[in-house]
């Protein structure tokens, strides 16, 4: 197996920001995008970062993903907006969206960001976590295309749309819950394929719509506990795409064609823990709550007791210092995007 | 086996409200908090309902619950209200809360209610529902006592925590999702442990903290998709008891006593569909999906698609004609009550 190139974390969000400028984007929204993506990378969440890359020129090229868009607020009420993204890169429009979230319950106690017409999200957990870094709590999803059967069903029929929450740690990172609605991703039913691992029973169909354990075999991600999970996921269309006037599943089912491009809608709320008691306290016992979870007697077979998101925090820490390994395929289609630009490839430790 | 006595709703909610008058309760009060035990009993989710009398019984006795509550409005933001329950039951608090976020919804497009030192909330999709058939979204959970334990973990350590979201139906009734964040809910381990069947793997462990797959062993309900059911349990205890000052878990694992005594909180939050578009538009595009998603080739084994709580729709419409069947122990257990307080048991069918 060819060895993985390693780059410095920034010197790959330096180069994702010279193909997204290549693509017309505007610097600054080109080193943000660049900036989520390699964030994903440097939390060990590789499906979500430059690996995209070569996706993204896809939905630019076929019109999907616009690179200058014009976001807009359609409406804004005392704690809510909804804003219509204009296609625009998921990061551009999230982050956006955060903020005004933030800004909204800064104002009400509450805020509530609908995020219509944007293309892929990326780590949801980014925006909720940029939220509880503001001293709030948060709670977001994301509606997409057909990628996942809804309970009972043999085909691709929701999306495994993520669902985040997340608050301010006390003393340590926000504690940032990120989970698909799927027992398990896409990403890793991919990476199962390619090690030919046994899958669990209820963890996917085949191709024909069968249960199938076969790694070789798996094709679509069955929901995180049947009913629950599609469940999620169908409440994520209803909040995000049919009440922003975006519906994406009916469309998608019975037309197919344009109404089944990528598409996505989001809703992002955030709470200003500040307005409803003391923010120290509420860090204070966040913390404690953590200590005392993390001392807990474990079970056979556990060696640490970890708090959602604490294992990315500590890849993140371990990639900021050794560098970020780029999976040869993943290395030889960004340097397809980069010859088409004519752009050096980033320089390897 | 016994046969189960039956008994008409109206009647099954009459001999409920009679004994929560003679504990001191209100007429109108003990007459709503029995309408939504008979709620969860007519909608087949027993566990929710009039079983739970007993337990109540004890929550009065040992002054948890509080029958004569004075709830009040601690604080208000333009879109969120923080109310201190005085120890009442949920259907009281909950209730209020729901019609609470409404009314600051209407106000300003989302509106939180956010409820500290309240009792059994009884089926939390009660309330999501409620906020539904007027006409707007619902997201809520509950935090409560140790009974599941967190990822990793022998030993009780977080709350199963109810999520529940819910969206107005197209011309049928609201999609309501209610889910506790276990694999499967206490009472359906009661259930599985009562049938002697066999457990699957990763659905619970025993009393010393090990997984098993023998019912009669099974004590503690694992979470659902481990560290995503943990996480969001975790979240549920943050956003409801951390955010409203009256902290649960911590106190519980590290004080027990006192602190480890019934108490619970919860959010529920309310989302004006019309003030971002058409709500008769919402409404036909959640029936049009509902119409596709029923539709749908299914998997093998599955005579149907369901939608969240349209089992329960059909049990209770079932239940509304038929009647109530009492399980033998439970109408053993409501004659002791009834005996204490010289009530006469409802009429059988």
């Amino acid at each position: 197996m060819a060895l993985s190139p390693t780059v410095a974390a920034v010197e790959l969000a330096a180069f994702a920001a010279s193909i997204f400028r290549a693509v017309g984007m505007a610097d600054a929204d080109a080193r943000h995008v660049a900036h989520v993506l390699v964030w994903s990378n440097l939390r060990g969440n590789d499906g979500h970062g430059v690996q995209r890359i070569p996706r993204y020129m896809e939905l630019v090229d076929e019109g999907t993903l616009n690179p200058r868009p014009t976001m807009t607020q359609r409406l804004e009420t005392a704690a809510a907006v909804l804003i219509d993204a204009d296609r625009a890169p998921g990061p551009l429009s999230m982050t956006f969206a955060a903020d005004e979230a933030v800004r909204k319950a800064g104002e009400a106690g509450i805020g509530l960001a609908l995020v219509r017409r944007t293309t892929h999200t990326a780590a949801i957990g980014f925006y909720t976590r940029r939220v509880a870094e503001a001293g709030m709590a948060a709670i977001a999803a994301t509606a997409s295309i057909l990628n996942m059967p809804y309970h009972g069903a043999r085909v691709p029929s929701v999306s495994t749309s993520p669902l985040s929450m997340a608050v301010p740690g006390g003393g340590r990172a926000p504690i940032v819950l990120d989970m698909a609605t799927s027992v398990v991703s896409l990403g890793r039913l991919a990476q199962l394929r390619r090690t030919g691992k046994n899958l669990m029973p209820g963890w996917a169909l085949d191709a024909a719509g069968n249960e199938t354990t076969d790694a070789a075999k798996a094709e679509l991600p069955l929901p995180l506990g049947g009913p629950k999970g599609a469940g999620l996921a169908l409440m994520a269309e209803c909040m995000a795409s049919i009440l922003t006037g975006n519906p994406i599943l009916a469309p998608a089912l019975t037309e197919g064609g344009e109404a089944a491009l990528h598409r996505q809608n989001s809703f992002i709320i955030a709470i200003d823990i500040a307005r409803f008691g003391d923010i120290a306290t509420f860090r204070d016992s966040v913390g404690r709550l953590v200590d005392v979870l993390k001392s807990l007697p474990r079970q056979m077979g556990f060696d640490e007791i970890l708090m959602p998101g604490e294992r990315g925090d500590r890849i993140a820490a371990a990639r900021a210092h050794d560098g970020i390994p780029i999976p040869p395929a993943t290395w030889t289609e960004l340097s397809r995007v980069a010859d088409r630009f004519h752009l050096a490839m980033p320089a390897t430790l």
